[in-house]
């Protein structure tokens, strides 16, 4: 495949424990971060419930809606984890023993421990591509475009690098922050000049606090440095007529 | 309205700045605690750019699915705070200034720093109701069953109390976590077992690291506290003959 000019892919978190509010989700922010810097837009995110029916419709309309969809939580040895099977039907493939992920389990724990519950976790869609594991052996795998990974977010994050070589981005989207001791709505219509000029050019204004004091973030993207740099010029210049000061963040 | 045996909701995250995993989204774990505390089960949550047609039909597709819809992000002074038009448009009503709205920004501000920006906040959908804003003045504001909030957490969590009695929850969802010094794999079958035996008791598997050592919490989730207990002392008795011990969590 070549580089494609634009590139985008969605994240579903899959889990009732983050639907609950009792776990944080972490993952988006690690998969979409990491989708970035191999220019890879992600344009939406869902969070779903271990629900088969949820699941299996869920895929089918991202992956036919995005060039990649990533999937975290489910891949586990527990009753509650249902990717495999749903992800399985939602091709309408078979789901059985991957021949390849038994072998990895088998040689990973001691004699004797690669029981029942472990052995779930070699069940996955047919032919799936596996995506290797060196935290805790319990491949994740792929189907077409589909990619589904753990929930567990140190584990999550140490199989991104095997799956690099599956994922092929377009130009890395660049970015540039400006942060600001001021407050939004002193610089919403400058701002607003720049991003009716720069219309290609993604610009987001972000409050923040930092050690007792208000200021604002500006986020400039774009996958072209000259025009990044067109916006920032044009930003230092109004920030300069008015006196507001860059700050450090 | 009478109390529902169940209720539902979905969060709608608005804000490209999570996508692009520039920002850690918390809105979802903090909406999603306070909802289920009085009763309403999330059933999805999506995270969308600020593109004003995506907002427009994602709004339109949560609002007809689930009972209530919360929207966090985009409610601001700057060009990148589209929601409040989006939610005008989904709903086909006017985009207007909201005089209440006015009123209480004109006597938030001193006199001359009700600048145009801030003028931006009071533009809402014809006679939305407004959600007050005990931190930062500008109110959010609901029409029918969404709910549109701002992105900054702090904000956002003070505002809560003021939506309390807006929002009809069915019975409030019960939980009971019990954590375990063990892995999933050692208890999948018998956990299988227990869920299989009460089925519209939501169980939940979650391993977790805690100072270096594995452990695995369970989560049984229902409306019902006798069926909680129920599953709880048929899982005390399975970790008991496995010699599993219990851990604080």
């Amino acid at each position: 495949m070549d580089k494609k000019a634009k590139v985008n892919a969605s994240i579903l978190i899959i889990g009732n424990e983050i639907l609950s509010g009792r776990t944080q989700d972490t993952n988006t922010s690690s998969l979409a971060a990491w989708l970035n810097s191999i220019g890879v837009n992600v344009k939406e995110v869902r969070v779903i419930p271990d629900v088969e029916k949820t699941i299996v419709e869920t895929v089918n309309i991202l992956r036919s809606t995005y060039d990649y969809v990533f999937t975290t939580g489910g891949i586990g040895p527990t009753h509650d984890d249902i990717t495999a099977e749903s992800v399985s039907k939602a091709f309408g493939i078979k789901y059985e023993i991957h021949k390849e992920a038994y072998k990895i389990l088998e040689s990973y724990y001691k004699p004797g421990e690669f029981n029942e519950g472990r052995q779930k976790m070699v069940w996955m869609p047919e032919n799936a591509n596996l995506i290797l594991n060196p935290t805790s052996g319990a491949p994740g795998f792929g189907v077409e475009n589909v990619f589904c990974l753990p929930g567990v977010p140190s584990i999550l994050k140490s199989m991104l690098g095997g799956l690099t070589n599956s994922i092929i981005g377009g130009e890395p989207i660049l970015s540039l922050t400006i942060s600001l001791r001021t407050i939004e709505s002193e610089i919403a219509s400058s701002l607003t000049k720049v991003q009716d000029e720069n219309k290609d050019v993604e610009i987001g204004s972000y409050p923040f606090f930092q050690a007792g004091k208000l200021g604002v973030s500006i986020v400039i993207r774009s996958e072209d440095q000259s025009k990044i740099d067109n916006c920032n010029s044009q930003i230092l210049k109004f920030i300069k007529e008015k006196n507001i000061e860059v700050v450090d963040r």
